[in-house]
């Protein structure tokens, strides 16, 4: 049987600039030491579950130009443009009936994935991939992929899964619960049947577009619409009609906390959702003084530092946990402890009308 | 009688690096609200009692356009270049016999000035500057101007007076002493009889040319040789020929501290020797959280800061007692405590090659 794959690729991070702008947010910048862009390493590792020419990009009009540049040989119709942004359910629909309409075989396997995390061990990767395909495959089955926690983490969700009932290696879910504060994430921790929710799933879809009909009848009513135009001369004027009309909703709220069948894999493959400047830090070689620094820089008693610079001379002296960030027009110089506080950067300019800079 | 002045530009700072560079140095830049360089307002403030055409500026070869760019009206031939640096003695001693053999009156009094300290109130300054020149044609006096400590300093020498010894407005100097340590100098402060000591001096041509002769003597003779040089064809070959020469000594050392008749008016004008960027803090206009900020900045919950951008955007976020200094080609970030080490990042460029920043 197939497996494709949806990549969702359409998010607007600000917590990246002045390196992400509103014209190259986070998936398509590299944060890495191998130079590769995060959706360029997205595509990379899943390709040796899914050939190319089966891997869909979820993203809009303003992002599909970087999407066939970063990713070469992706055929350009695998890009899927949302004509706004609807969250992931209306999202992930869209993939699912454009992929069924396309194979017309709705036994394919559906991978679903964010474009913008990192992972450490690739193999692992692959490998729990297969087995969560193996599950989605067995049944009518949702299939997730969870991180097993290291720390109380209050910024992501979690999912409490049953140890009794397993489906081959994966286990039934108990239920999603949203970002917890810290006594209750360390609750979660203690018991042991907790992990983080990290957005990847596996499914056919089949079982998806069921479950859509079952939870979300009038969005599955308009993806049957968009699903009879995909390859007809209609299908981007159908889009532009029914998309639109779609409610705001994610996949977890709108399906995953109420469906039935879920099954969740332990994922131990060194991920990282890379979401502020303060991950460049844990994922980049460090110097001896544990600075991060890449670019022209000279450095003199700092440490534990971030610093992203380019051609022009950066000159660090005494910093201490401090985000540094040069690009062409714009410096960022940040508190590691405030880097929460990037966004209101970008107010600033908003309300100044320096939108150049956004 | 003639007043003239030597204002002493040759200095090399690297402490407003990189806004100050081996062929920008401090005293030809604007630290100040009102856009003037320092050395600009050296001139300006020792107008009410010098005329343009008798102030001299003892400078070196390479800074010569700049001090005539900066002073428009200012005779060229009042620009002196000394052909190496040799601390301020040999520099003084050049001026002194310039200045003599061009007015050929050894009565006229000369004031000594560095050029790039700031002064708040400028009325008050002249008028003490009036009451050295009182004092200095009065008599063989060797005067100075001490400012009035408000803490102890460990970076300034001081100067004990005798509070029982009066000329006019002035007192009889003790002794010049060395930069103190912490407990020296609190004791200073609280014995009320020290001054800090702040470069400026005022005596007649002929009461310095007499102090050269007894305790410079090699010195005097070398001046004496370029004094007959001035005017002549020879004066420029004469001055490359004997002043590198020069022992290399400072004014205190050379004279102050070992001759006679030495006065001093204590000064209470708001002086600021501008030492580092942490003088910019003080000197400018802060914003309610303290923070003093040029150029296009937005600061997000940043205080107790200095920062210096320009066209480029720069966004201090979360920052507290930082130094922030943008130009063209290099960015300074700095903590405030680590202001003395920005001399560091000079010498990791130099030892690198990278000397188009210096």
């Amino acid at each position: 049987m197939k497996t494709t794959a949806l990549i969702m690729a359409g998010g607007r991070g600000e917590r990246f600039w002045p390196r992400s702008r509103k014209n190259l947010p986070k998936q398509f910048l590299s944060l890495t030491d191998d130079g590769k862009t995060m959706i360029q390493l997205t595509v990379e590792r899943i390709r040796p579950l899914v050939e190319l020419e089966d891997i869909y990009i979820a993203t809009n009009e303003n992002y599909k130009g970087l999407v066939l540049e970063q990713l070469p040989g992706l055929p350009q119709q695998n890009v899927l443009c949302e004509p706004v942004g609807r969250n992931t359910a209306p999202c992930i629909g869209l993939g699912a009936v454009h992929i069924a309409k396309k194979y017309e075989d709705e036994d394919a396997v559906m991978l679903v994935l964010p474009s913008d995390h990192l992972i450490k061990r690739n193999d692992v990767f692959a490998n729990t991939l297969r087995a969560a395909v193996d599950v989605a495959m067995a049944g009518d089955n949702l299939v997730t992929v969870g991180i097993t926690p290291n720390y109380p983490e209050t910024g992501y969700g979690y999912i409490r899964y049953n140890k009794e009932i397993r489906q081959s290696e994966s286990y039934a879910v108990d239920r999603f619960v949203e970002k917890p504060d810290l006594e209750t994430a360390k609750q979660y921790l203690a018991e042991g049947t907790y992990l983080w929710n990290s957005g990847m799933f596996v499914w056919k879809l089949s079982t998806i577009l069921k479950n859509f009909a079952k939870y979300l009848p009038e969005t599955a009513a308009g993806l049957e619409k968009i699903r009879a135009a995909v390859g007809t001369p209609q299908e981007d004027a159908v889009l532009q009609e029914v998309f639109p009309g779609f409610a705001s909703e994610s996949i977890d709220y709108g399906i995953m906390e109420k469906a039935e069948n879920i099954f969740i894999l332990p994922g131990d493959f060194g991920w990282d959702d890379v979401g502020s400047w303060l991950a460049v830090g844990r994922i980049r070689k460090a110097d001896e003084q544990n600075n991060v620094i890449v670019g022209n820089v000279v450095s003199v008693n700092s440490r534990d530092c971030v610093i992203q610079g380019g051609e022009k001379l950066i000159a660090a002296v005494g910093l201490e946990d401090m985000i540094v960030v040069d690009t062409e027009d714009a410096t960022l110089i940040c508190a590691k402890n405030s880097a929460g506080e990037i966004k209101k950067v970008l107010e600033h300019l908003r309300s100044s009308g320096r939108n150049q800079y956004i």
